[in-house]
């Protein structure tokens, strides 16, 4: 027997069809004599009709009132799973985050969990009942409804598996895994049957859409194991039962994986922006100067990197942000430019950051050299780099990404895993 | 300035326009000074997709499961229109029932409500702020939410301005008042200024379906003043500021009712049926062999008519339910039969109950006789009479419906009103 929380994404909750399949998974469980929490999300499509509708209430909202009216979509999916599992003789019960109580912070639309009281939710473990979640939602201390943010739902669930102190945490989604790099860009990507939490924790920052990182963080910090795997797949399935059978990904951590790899994934992010500040006085404090009133604009700004100018007391400074800031990271640049006294500004979109990733590289040399010489061979020029203990990212042209993506993928024999 | 519940029904906030015209009442009363709460139905048409997703998920479900699922649509509605009132400079708040709480019983899909706490609201009063309360919902005794069956809102009003002690409710909804009839049936039909709660009453059990009967019922019985109005007016019209003004009907006690009228409406009620019994013992208790088992099987016995039979030693027993009921009610009184001990039993359908309704009744004699000599003359055959204090009703084949109302409405000269 295992306490598991099982995740139900949008797409995996569609519609009646689409619950009564989740449903399924759910009974192969509870079947298998585990204790089971379901996090649910809203039904796909109906967030962003309650976003729409807040929209034409009016553009700019009251948060706490975006919040009443957003997560309904979790509270209906939570009631009609639960009336679904009753039909299949599976004892159920919704839950809301007020009746839990999921307590969050104040932050309404982007709130996150500060405790979870799991003592109700494990009472009706031990009488035999599935607890299903809604997702995406809390109890703030204004006694209101408060959201998490969108993909909030990964969040919720790591949160409650960690209360709960669940043996995995599976999330339910219509992908079976996460992949070696995106299969719409190189064809030979492969599922990857382990990834520890900091290569997931790269890999979803840099742009893998299966899971939101905030929840790779919690999990990370909760040790809680996540299994990714699709909700499309055959509920009685080879799977049945036994998490080791199923195809999925395993996120865990280090130590339970026996066969490290040096490099995990290539993954990449569009869209970004490149603005170059010429000519800098070369003095403490210029960094703070530039990046203060950025951080203040709320621009996320990336890829820093600083070289020598011709003239020895300046300095050149040039960094990434997403393409849609570049017109307000240039205004405010240009309202601050008497305190940074840069000469020249220049901006250029149509780029992209592509990562390799892999936790091997701590004990690697070499790894990244490797990728330079690759690019270079393929006459990709590289704008930028920056390096972490586990990841390296380059910025170049937009055109050459799916080029890029696949040299990566081939050097580093991910194409035969 | 004055304190006072506004409830707005599906249509009245069917879409986000409606909803604007909706706030736009509401701030005319908080212009003129007033402490406003409004209630709120769910949009127009969400209610019914909810019930039938719940109704997909399964046939037979557990009602604080459609109750997660159902009362969603009305926290919607109490979200958007807060957003619509504070992009309207109104600062509003919306309120589920559990934040309140209005406390129900345990009567899941069907709950009372049994307690109110004012005293949230009453704060946000003073701070000038505006409450927008989901209606149809309550916080049941097992700390989840509880739906008072369909039409709830009316009730939810009432028992709201019952707890904050209101100066009166103002119901709004697609038509402008109470009227002397079905306009549809009869275009003298005219709108009543005023009509007593007793009446009120009558009418709604008759079928006039401006308000849900158990709301006239906690209204009556609190002294809340209701007065139902169109949404659909314009919220700068004539009657700002000032319900006296305003088109409109008041339901109030019988002493603000100066000109009272002997008869102040007729209603009917359509899809009734016949059941008669033929010749059963004439000894106590036969009543209750019959009624009893139809009760239990949850049957709406309406006007009962005893006759005697041929056979002295014998009775004849006649009664009406509603149409869709006869099946079951034929198939109880044949399993009932060794009981009841009749000798037939005959069934006929296509029948309607026209009522005549007056507080003006209960002083003047004669009034049921001018009503059965008017059908008599226009040929109406008269199947089944009933009685009340302030109202009387007559059984007569449905074909005749609008010749009936038509009649009565002028023999009691309400075409003049």
């Amino acid at each position: 027997m295992a306490r598991i929380v099982m995740k139900f994404g949008g797409t995996s909750v569609a519609d009646l069809d689409r619950i009564r399949a989740a449903a399924a998974h759910i009974k192969r469980e509870t079947d298998a004599g585990n204790q089971v929490a379901v996090v649910v999300s809203a039904m796909a499509g109906q967030t962003n009709q309650l976003v729409e509708w807040t929209r034409q209430a009016s553009p700019i909202h009251d948060a706490r009132e975006y919040d009443t009216v957003v997560s309904s979509g979790e509270q209906v999916t939570s009631g009609l799973l639960a009336i679904v599992l009753q039909s299949m003789g599976v004892d159920a019960r919704s839950w809301q985050g007020w009746q839990i109580p999921i307590r969050t912070n104040n932050a309404h639309g982007a709130a996150r969990i500060e405790d979870i009281d799991p003592t109700t939710l494990i009472e009706r473990f031990e009488m035999g009942q599935v607890a299903v979640v809604s997702g995406f939602q809390g109890l703030g201390p204004d006694n209101r409804v408060a959201t998490l943010g969108r993909g909030g739902s990964d969040t919720s669930a790591v949160a409650i598996a960690a209360a709960i102190e669940a043996d995995r945490c599976d999330i339910y989604t219509d992908v079976d895994g996460v992949y070696t790099t995106d299969p719409r860009i190189e064809p030979k990507a492969a599922r990857l049957a382990r990834v520890t939490f900091e290569e997931m924790l790269e890999m979803a920052s840099l742009g893998a859409k299966v899971l939101q990182v905030r929840s790779v963080e919690l999990a990370m910090v909760h040790g809680v194991r996540l299994f990714v795997r699709s909700s499309f797949d055959d509920p009685h399935g080879a799977g049945a039962g036994s998490q080791s059978n199923m195809p999925g990904t395993l996120i865990c951590d280090e130590d339970e994986i026996v066969e490290k790899q040096v490099v995990t994934g290539i993954a990449y992010t569009r869209d970004e922006a490149q603005i170059s500040l010429r000519r800098l006085p070369d003095v403490p404090g210029v960094s703070a100067s530039i990046f203060g009133p950025l951080a203040e604009a709320n621009i996320n700004v990336d890829m820093i990197v600083q070289g020598a100018s011709d003239d020895l007391s300046k300095t050149d400074l040039t960094f990434t942000v997403p393409s849609g800031d570049v017109e307000t990271a240039l205004s405010v640049l240009a309202d601050a430019r008497d305190q940074i006294r840069y000469e020249d500004v220049q901006s250029d979109g149509g780029l992209v950051k592509v990562s390799v990733i892999g936790i091997g590289m701590r004990s690697h040399a070499g790894v990244a050299a490797t990728a330079f010489r690759a690019l270079a061979e393929k006459g990709i020029n590289i704008r930028a780099i920056t390096t972490s203990e586990i990841k390296f990212s380059v910025l170049i042209g937009a055109d050459y990404t799916e080029l890029a993506v696949r040299t990566l993928h081939s050097v580093y024999d991910l194409d035969n895993r």
